[in-house]
């Protein structure tokens, strides 16, 4: 188990999102309350956007193998570093290795990817999944986690073109590989990934039994159920959150993303849809 | 806070005392029970005496910074070394940096000592200690705890000669300087100490609301206790184990250690007796 | 011995300075080739002013304990960070433990510090220097090495009202320390010190054979040398960089800073001086 | 390029091997003489086989990423650790990540596995490599460097069945898929397995211009030269090392292995042989 925040909106320090609210993802780090685990501590990592738009290699990622309430450097860079998007993962080791090639966000070109949950019974079915990845592709597989292979049978499927699209298809493919190899509950997924300006989260699982997601109520709600307080008058009306758990209890904040599901953010808008698997 | 396992007795492999059990000190870092904190995934270390009696060096010892749950080569020592007096120690800072000096168990020449509990306002007490600390004992601390502060007082005050009266002038100074300071309630302590043929442990605290501490009970009256338990067979009669908390819940294993107490325990023997700071 | 730049000028990717270049940094971790070791691998650290002003805080620092050369982390950064000032430090220990707390650039407030070179014997005179700071800055003191204790020290004797004057102070009582326990050349240093507006650079050593110090040309005279190369086209008249070593071999380009000199650099201008201890 | 070092004979704390030699493997990381790269900082592991003989499990394997000079768990191991089979490997990555599943030596049961040199373009080839892999052996596969794939295409060819011949076939199989993938010299190698009995070494390349790999001279004849050296008394007759490069420059202590040539090491004797790769 793991978890995780994605931040669309006005630019803000990333400290805003991961360290200050009362149940930050610093706090989950130590004492997550909605996950199968507790403690989330085999590594973390941030990927943010430039606000500048100068940045032609895409996102910045950074990912540490320790766990994320005691490192120095993310409390650093969280109190000077400002981004319009950005993504936060914390770690919780199902069994693979706690190595920096296994942290997530994973990154391609300008995309980013995160995720919380598993294949089922991963290393029966992991040959399989990444004989299905395009060769192409395949070469820039480095660590050995599921999520990773998810990314990339993504990518293999069209990620950049449709995302939607790509993603039921990878959704799709690990159900029918799983099932194949004798899996009654192949996949269990709560998933963002982003281009850098569109920010896509999914919440699926075979047995229709997902991890816990969650998304912010829009800004100008949450203002006139909240006009006093400060963060919310800078913050731009599109600006949103999707979070694994919610990072604090003020009323009207959160809204749960329903089973099979899947939101898109973006500047000026989003929107929720259903998300069903496809045979690819 | 933290936790920590002072085994002496029959040379075992570490992880029958490290792993194996149900409440091990590996499952204590994920999850404690008695603790102030639950999670103790701020480093760790171990530090054994070999069986050849050839080692004229000291103890091994060896300390890692992330944590002992998913820590690999931790894993490999504890399968393969076999030891008949070792210290295991899992670390939560309380704020001190999360470096391998930091990590417990401390060394001095065959010393071992290691920590749970806290010098109150350690900070502002810090230089005095250190300007009480034996000029040429100085020259040996590496880090920046109150635990490594308590040791090298400890060394000045006679720990190789007098280990309980060493000890009770190391609370004392402690608590003399903690109130100089306008500190209540300076020192908070239980402590493990060896030359790795006899070990000291000491519960204390200003207060006496001290952490836990706990001793297993002698191993012939477990065996009469338990008939069926193999280990126990092989297990010699002074075989003893000291834990910050019980490593699983066989009845009749664990005893608490009384408040402003300390236990010998050595080849053939122990005892345990009243413990009182003493101003040096 | 370890290796260092400083750079003050037109705000640039930290990449520009710290891999780009022939000789860059990393290349120096790897195979310096005017220190008294080759290889600087016993942990990094680079500190950088934000470009808005709006930081309040002071610098951000990032420091690790792995080889700067295989670190992807900073690879990420000096591709994503832009700043009109920033340290870089790349270290190799003579003998303190590779922890973070002993990496460079070391920070206090808004400013920060950077070493190359040793206190002579600093285990024997470390408690005296340690004695000499003053106490409510002790507290701040985390790491074991001698770079840090000059940092502290230079603070105590005024760093932040006069910094010429503080860091003579701070040499002038090295010596004296040094001389009274009999060692005959108690200072070896280049070292550079920032309050993120104004930059200082010190080399000196108490047998006047200093360890490397070099300073680019100013901008107009090298763009007078060189009138095809892009990137001086777009760097400020007062950019500036220090560094332990040249980054390459381009004509014209470093000067090195005289024995016993300090120099200052500072937006719209700089100068050079001579540097003498003083007693404190 | 790395570094790496075997040793089979009378059982010896490992630092003997390790640390105390005048080009010991950890000079070697610092400086070695005869590779491609002349520091080897990143990452290391030790594995080596108990003198009991109760270790069921085979052997242990330590293995971490930062540089061996400096950590000071390798150093308390190293003197604390006696065997009479062990491997040492100093890391230099080629490109693939630093990571401890990146670190040798790699293990499989009783087996274990080092090596120094590279499959030519391994990103191009690695699919094809993998997909040869018996698909049980794959899901053991952690890491991603060519080095480990080597080993599990070996064991796949019945490397415990017969160790000459299934590294034959694992080469064959290398430059049969490189040169399908237009690489001219696919395969560059010096490999050292062994199953905690006896120890195979091979030295090979496409090219024939094969990395450095050499062996010790028989003790008997080496006590002869040097009737003065204590520790030849100690060691019985049939021990041996093997290592990249020498250990220092003892007369006759030192010969080279030849082109194309593997060698077996064992109680009571050995002998050396021609390699050559087998199309599989």
């Amino acid at each position: 188990m793991c978890r995780w925040l994605a931040y669309s909106g006005s630019p803000i320090l990333l400290e805003n999102m991961i360290y200050k609210p009362a149940h930050s993802l610093i706090d989950q780090s130590l004492h997550a309350k909605m996950g199968v685990e507790t403690t989330n501590g085999d590594g973390f990592g941030v990927g943010w956007y430039g606000t500048s738009g100068t940045d032609d290699g895409g996102p910045a990622v950074v990912r540490e193998i320790g766990p994320a309430w005691s490192n120095r450097n993310l409390r650093e860079l969280a109190g000077h570093v400002r981004s319009h998007l950005f993504f936060a993962h914390i770690r919780a080791s199902t069994g693979s290795a706690v190595q920096q090639t296994n942290c997530h966000p994973f990154r391609h070109g300008r995309w980013m990817w995160m995720h919380n949950g598993a294949i089922a019974e991963f290393p029966r079915v992991r040959r399989d999944l990444l004989l299905a990845v395009d060769p192409e592709l395949f070469l820039h597989i480095e660590g050995s986690t599921d999520s990773e292979v998810m990314f990339y049978l993504a990518l293999t499927f069209g990620l950049e073109q449709d995302p939607p699209g790509a993603v039921a298809r990878m959704a799709g493919l690990v159900e029918e590989v799983g099932r194949a190899h004798g899996v009654e509950h192949p996949l269990q997924m709560t998933v963002a990934t982003t281009d850098g300006q569109s920010l896509w989260a999914f919440r699926y699982s075979t047995q229709r039994a997902s991890r816990s997601l969650f998304y912010s109520t829009r800004v100008e709600a949450l203002r006139a159920l909240h006009p006093d307080l400060a963060f919310l008058r800078d913050a731009s009306d599109d600006t949103r959150l999707v979070v694994s758990e919610p990072l604090g209890d003020l009323p009207g904040m959160w809204n749960e993303v329903p089973e099979s599901t899947y939101g898109v953010v973006r500047p000026g808008g989003g929107e929720r849809l259903p998300f069903a698997p496809r045979v690819p």
